[in-house]
């Protein structure tokens, strides 16, 4: 498995800057937009970046908006092939988006305008070779806070994948989602891991499960989920992609940088080897 | 268009004494199980019997139950192509299944099992030169009736044919249900002739039209329903299947099929003549 | 249906002047590259342009390359979204391509790449309310004109189409192609309308059908093609859709464009008013 | 991996015979027809069956004539979801059929009509959780043996694979047609183990490799095939499943069954611990 990171907990700007500071902490793969960095810098520049860096793109963010008007979608579809061919050129093979666990809409209907959206995106980015990520969102304050329920555990994740229907669509699992789901490792030990296209970790605080907060998230080995069973489990099926952090808190991190990189890795330190990894 | 019969509203068992007796009150289509009729006659003698009375079997039920569980629906599958071979060996090429609009179930998680469930039905009833049809119900005490809202709109209906994706799969548009859905007669001219499976011609009581209840049916002219703008519609964008009356009532009707049937007959010359067909 | 004309045979460059003398010259329709048009005028001038000369635009050109390398197909995809988006803005619901009768490939591995390349392009376009179609090619001289027959029949085309698999694929019938495969007008009379996505008229010059060269086009109504009879055949089954000339000739006409749109017109007005249209 | 025995090059007639002594023989899988079995002794002693012998079914044959015309397709449909629900009622997630490498039908057009009905296949095996293995077919001798090539390479049935557009289907590998098409362990390391849906293992004599017959195969470790480096690649991908030895021979064996079972006993020990399995 590779370890990652996203600017979620880091504070940091500037893909260049993070992805020399992220291969200087010990990181092998970062999340971030493979299209903006090759517009920018040119391809083959960006190739050269991440290859002196020995950084890898874990996966990039779906850059279509689904969720709201066939407008929008439309609008973001356009761009979807420039993302994805960007992305196959700098070697990153995945792109994830996330399932809010509530709805205003009527969510039978919202989930059919969704199956045919996301499968739209997923045969796009299927021709460039790149895999889509459904990340289920757990944390219970969520599943109440608009309207309707949606979905939000992995089964029935799981079941909309299979909907959509496309073999290139899996999970991103993230472990806080898992932990606010109440999953065990037998739940990851039951998944093949080309289910798996993506994963986050993170920690929880020592609070009741169902008043963890989604932004209310920890550094990896401050908090109290199970961190070295969900990085076993998935070792033990034979997952081998990037697993990345992502700690979404209420206010900005405080810290510098440059400590809460540190801190990252002390985290990975620990976890990983707590699995013994 | 043809003019069709179910059995819902006729009181009368028997195949083969309702072919005849929808030919001899002037129909031209009735809708059946085809392969009970197969199974029970063999298939020359079930053609023969349709032949002699001119009539055509206007759609099949989907033999399939899709809203339960997999182990149901899984079952229900392994029967699916022997009856669509029974169907279109009797000329048939329309299956047809309805949408109960609220669902105990989390909406969301059952259209996504529902999406892959029928889609599944709709390929094998393609092999064999068969369209589903699916037909959106509109009483408004079925959108409580059960905990959360599904769908019961045309256009909802007309959103998750796209998400099924599969092309033979279109409207089934009853009367009652464009009825209870306030839909006009500009709604019908939408839509392309090949969108609609099968259509179902009934009245509605002069109530409220959220009081109309779903089996609270009258038959065809003794209503408040537009029906005269409602076929015009249909001819108007070029439809030409059958319109099957469909009479669903809280207690059995109490005259005697021959009653019913001239009943029935009287109703469908009042509409159509009135729209001029 | 609409009477169209393509650029070929007509021998004008300039888009605004083109729609400007379609109209002129009593034509409805011009086939022509809405994103190029859209890009040079901008979305608005070019709507106003069309409308200010009734012209609706018949169709554009598939603008990926789906019979070479994977490359050069992703690369073509990239722009497709955006050349379906500025079509649809401009009103225009078909994208056509042609399919060569013989292959120096493998056939039959040219297929399974070809499909799934069509159905993506299928799929993108259907995203904006799109349609595909696919124009076989049937002039004899070109069945064998490569090491390997690929497909050039009707009902080949009809097959690769359901097995394309998306509802939005359908017929691009070249009256050319219809002669060159000896096909009828039964065989017109069998296609349901919303299987003709777009219409080419042409006509063949008095030599044995087999000798009719895929250059060597004529007018519509100097020929031996009996495009009355295709006409009436297309009309019969309710197609509503653009018929448009494509002459395609060994050498650039040598008349003035102005001649070859009056003898265009005088074309069309002989073979419609054959037709009884 | 499992090793597991087909029928072919046994010479032993009776499902139950056959699985006794597969078992007996230190064999750990067998394919067969299950629902044949599930017919003659009912699910629950066709269970017991094979867990008294330790055996499980490695794959079950496609029961679906896909080559030849539209009847006999749907006709072998009808029976599809009961095969696909006895084997999965059997612990089975595998169905297997092959490829001729040439064809007397036009190729492309039988490479659209074959894409149709596989995908239906794999979608009805789907259903009940069973995979479609594709079978490439090397011998050289059969590429010419009817009027046009079809396919025969690895890379040309991983693209029809991605055609059919089903995330159930994959490769049946068989090292014969690998070994024929001189494909390298290198080919197969590239391979995602969820790619193979099953996998044949036979043995070659030494004459040049486009002389080998198709049914001129020996047991393992009796020819020339590096039957060890086949096997070592598919351990290192983390192939798992059945490995099953299928000898195509001209004339029926003439030993006994129990002999030829004895030299296939002796055949997998050789090339599994040359493989250092």
């Amino acid at each position: 498995m590779l370890r990652g990171l996203t600017q979620a907990g880091i504070g940091m700007n500037g893909d260049e800057r993070f992805i020399a500071a992220a291969a200087e902490h010990g990181f092998q793969a970062v999340d971030l937009d493979a299209l903006s960095l090759v517009e920018r810098l040119g391809l083959e520049p960006a190739r050269e970046l991440l290859r002196k860096h020995g950084i890898v793109i874990g996966t990039i963010g779906l850059p279509v908006e689904w969720r709201t008007t066939e407008e929008a979608f439309l609008q973001g579809l356009e761009k979807l092939a420039k993302s994805a061919a960007a992305a196959a050129a700098l070697g990153c093979t995945s792109c994830c988006t996330y399932i809010l666990p509530s709805t205003d809409m009527k969510p039978a209907h919202f989930m059919a305008l969704a199956t045919k959206r996301l499968r739209m995106c997923a045969q796009i980015l299927g021709a460039y070779g790149i895999r889509l990520g459904l990340e289920f969102v757990g944390p219970h304050h969520l599943r109440t806070h608009w309207k309707y329920p949606f979905i939000w555990t992995m089964e029935e994740t799981l079941d909309w994948i299979d909907a959509i229907g496309e073999n290139n669509v899996g999970l991103l699992l993230d472990a806080y989602h898992w932990y606010t789901n109440e999953l065990t490792t037998a739940d990851i030990e039951r998944l093949r891991p080309e289910q798996i296209v993506h994963v986050h970790i993170n920690d929880a605080p020592d609070v009741p499960v169902e008043e963890a907060k989604d932004n209310g998230r920890i550094y990896p080995g401050e908090g109290v989920i199970d961190l070295a069973g969900f990085l076993r489990a998935l070792h033990k099926i034979g997952y081998k992609g990037a697993v990345a952090q992502e700690i979404l808190t209420a206010e900005p991190p405080s810290e510098s940088p440059d400590a809460l990189l540190q801190r990252s890795r002390t985290g990975f330190n620990q976890v990983f080897s707590a699995a013994g990894l």
